[in-house]
Parts: structure tokens; sequence; C-alpha cells
């Protein structure tokens, strides 16, 4: 997929909704633990029931792992479903890796050759050489950590050198310098709204993935006013406040209802910038 | 475990090395291409042929993450076959994980709890919050990175501030502050071995994992010259070089052989340091 695709797909579904797929088989409703694959029911039911509202899906692979082997083919075969059912979606894993090269060759493979998924969200320490491996698949795209939306990113995102640039500032314009970097995103905390506007003087094309709308209290409104371009370039990510919006037999329906709404603020935030 | 029977181990086989178990399909002796589980096979071989002469194991994710779940079933009965055959290897598994605090959590649930490994490798870009989930479980061990071997190292762990403090100095400095530290644990390349008399002064008890020597060209003789304390304080990690030195049916004699010659090395140097 390319930005000018992902685009066209915002502006046709009046939304830049991403869809968390964070699922805790300690927190689904307790009727799904009778099904083979409990997780990947859930699954199922919440995409099905959120599709329409959203333009991508992102499963953190840290739930999917934490069940082992099983988990790994419950997460395979979500990426599976969407991929069959949902041709259109963009999907995200969010695995924040990141290794030496011969390493992250092997992520690379694991994620885009084997899962096909669109993006992968990976973390910058390692610097140029971790990340290269991931930016040589065309159509693909790198999701950058760069200020993440916890409070433990004030421990060394905010680290300043002495012309009083922060290490998220650096990851943005160093990683703006590699090849393929058009194919770079970055991950920027819905809660640290007020420093997109700097963000957008570094990185004034870059796609936007931002977490921390809903559950986690950042604004949506902020977002859209500091952080949308010309293209939107923004991907607004909620997973708990959707996904375990509701315990019961209705959790589907209350997904899509939660879903439409962050839509269509989504949708009086395009409009309000032009974009559609 | 405790660094002090950790110490104990490396006093009574003599060394103090970790054999990196990055086992690529690609990369194993062809005739083993025909057991039901190849990855698994050649890990048991190389296993076997050297526990004697090391004191830990340290699987990369990657490389059987690289596979699906086919890979992590493969993962999951390496782990079983070295806790069941050789009970007092300590076990790395290297995943280079690290997300906001409920993700971490479940990180810590599958590698600590499912797993049961001894220690995880972990990337510190974001911060306390996202650490403190692995540094909850008593007796197990967070690796954190801190300044890798590899070229990208230079891209962001050595910006600086107007103290002149490195982030990698940072990330060690900081982290020591934080609850339970002492279960960390640092990554410092064997690359970057000219470093390590200045990271003793920060950190000057903490295990270092030092990756790098063999087929990256790092020293041993250095490592242990300015990295070893105590009570060592160090192990050292080669992968390709031991259990890549043959490609035919005589692979896990040579892989022996180079874990021998490593071990021999590593004896001398804990000589001389008066440890043993």
């Amino acid at each position: 997929m390319t930005t000018k695709e992902l685009f066209d797909r915002i502006c046709r579904k009046r939304s830049f909704l991403c869809v968390g797929l964070d699922t805790d088989v300690k927190k689904i409703p307790p009727h799904l633990l009778n099904e083979d694959d409990p997780i990947l029911a859930f699954n199922k039911a919440i995409i099905d029931a959120t599709a329409e509202y959203c333009v991508a899906f992102k499963p953190n692979m840290a739930f999917y792992e934490s069940m082992g082997s099983f988990g790994a083919h419950s997460f395979e075969k979500t990426i599976e479903y969407i991929r069959e059912r949902y041709p259109d979606q963009f999907i995200i894993a969010d695995a924040k890796r990141g290794d030496i090269g011969n390493t992250s060759d092997m992520y690379a493979r694991s994620f885009f050759e084997h899962l096909k998924v669109d993006a992968l969200t990976v973390s910058p320490y390692m610097g140029e050489d971790s990340i290269s491996p991931f930016l040589s698949y065309a159509g693909k795209f790198t999701v950058l950590l760069a200020l993440t939306s916890n409070k433990g990113s004030q421990d060394f995102q905010m680290m300043r050198d002495a012309d009083g640039e922060y290490l998220f500032e650096r990851v943005i314009r160093i990683s703006q310098t590699w090849d393929n970097a058009g194919q770079l995103m970055y991950v920027v905390g819905a809660t640290q709204a007020s420093m997109l506007k700097d963000i957008r003087e570094i990185v004034p094309d870059a796609f936007l993935l931002v977490p921390g709308v809903g559950a986690q209290g950042g604004s949506l409104e902020d977002v859209a006013e500091y952080g949308m371009n010309a293209h939107c370039g923004l991907l607004v990510n909620a997973s708990r406040s959707i996904i375990y919006a509701d315990n019961t037999e209705g959790f589907a329906a209350k997904a899509a209802g939660e879903a439409a709404a962050m839509q269509r603020q989504m949708e009086i935030a395009l409009r309000a910038k032009g974009l559609i």
C-alpha cells in the first residue's frame, strides 16, 4: 500500500481510526471461553463490528505471545481473516521489535513475508542498521517509536542534547535521512498532543500512529488540531475503549457503537481541515 | 536464580560463556531438514555438545518467530529441553521487548510464567513503567539494552546531554534507581570494550551480557580486562562462531570444540583476576 492509497481510504470512510486488537483472554466476555479459539472468535466479532468505521487494525503481539504457540496461531488466523474479509484494511503488527541487522532481517521476513502485515512498530534504540532491513520491503511501513503515551516516555525520550534537541526529535530527524524514509511512520502518543506542532515541523509529511486516545485520556480534537496534515497523516488508535466497551453477549454491538462515535468525531475533524 | 548462584556456577565451570541459539533453518546442516522439527533437532545437538562449556543459553526470539506458530513451538520445546536436561543453565530469551505497562505485563507473564526463562532482554526506550512489570518477578532478570554491538549504536545511544552524559550511560544510571534494580543486567557489546571501564564506574556490580565476540569481531581479552568485577559480572555470548562452525554431520562436535576453546580463554581470564 502507498500513503496515497491510505489517504484515499481515509477520505472514503471519513475515518482515520485504527482499532487495537489487544485481546486478553482474561478480559473477553465469558461466553466466548467455550469456543475452540476464544481469542480468534472475539477478534472476528470485533473486526466484523468495527471494520465499517476504521481504516486499520493493530493487533498487539504481546497479547498473543503471552499464550505461546497457541496465541501465535490465533494471531496468524486473525491476520488471515482481515486479509480475506476486509482486504482494504491496513494491518499494523504492534511488536516494537528492533535488533542487529541479521536478526531484524528475520523479523522483517516474519512479519512482511510470512504474516503479510502492512506495517510493523519498531524501537529505534539500536539505530539505522537495526531498522533498514524493514525499510527494504517496498510497499511496507515501519512505524518507529518516537514519543510514546506512557509516563516513562519522560525518562529517556525527553533527554536533551547541548543544542536543546530531544531524543525523540533526533529519532525523527535522523531517521528521515535514511534510505526509503518515505516508508517510515512514527508513534506519537495522544497524551503528548502539545508536542505535535513541533513534530510536524520536523516531519510534515509522514503518517503518525497515535495511541492514547480513549482509555489513556488523550484528546482527539487536540491530536487533529496539531497533527493533521494535507493528506490527514494520522492514524488514531483506540483499543480498550472499543474492544472492552462491554462484557456481555452484546459486546460486538457496543464496540461498533464506540467505533462509530469515534468515526463521527473524525469526520468532523477531516471536514474542518477541508480534506473531505 | 540469584547472581550469587550464577557466580558459583561460573566458578564451578570456569566459564562465563553464553551460547546464542540464533537458529536459522537456512543455515543448519542439510541432513537435519529430514527431521520432524529440524530447528529443535539442531538445538538439542548444539545444547548437548556445548552445555559442558557454558553457563547460559540465549535463544533469539526473532529466529523462531520468523517461522510463525511452528517456530514458537520449537522455541518452547528448546526451553523445555534445557530445563529438563541441564537445569543449572541460565536461560535468556533474547526478545528485546518493552511496551506500555499493561502490555509489558503480558510479556512478563509470557516469558517468566509460561516459558519459565530466567532472563529477558528489554529495550529501555519507553522508560521505567515499561520495565517495572518485568522487575516485579523475584528471581528473574531483566537485561536492558545499553550500548549495543552494531554500527547503529552510534545513532542514538551515543547522544550526549549538556553535561556530556551519553544516552546509554543515562539508561544505566537512571535504571539503577528503580525498584528491584538488583534484578537488572545490561547489554554492552564487545565491540565497545573501551567503554566498559566507564560503565563499571556507573554500575560496578551488575552483570553485563556481552555479545559481539566471535563473528562480530570483539575481543574477549579486552572485555575481561575492563568489564570483569569481583563476582565475574560478565556473560559473554557467542552465537554464529559456535553454532555454525561446521555444516556437515560433524557440526555438533565442531561446535563443542569452539565452545571449549572459548571456555579455556575464559578460565585464563578468571584465574588472572584471582576469581578461581
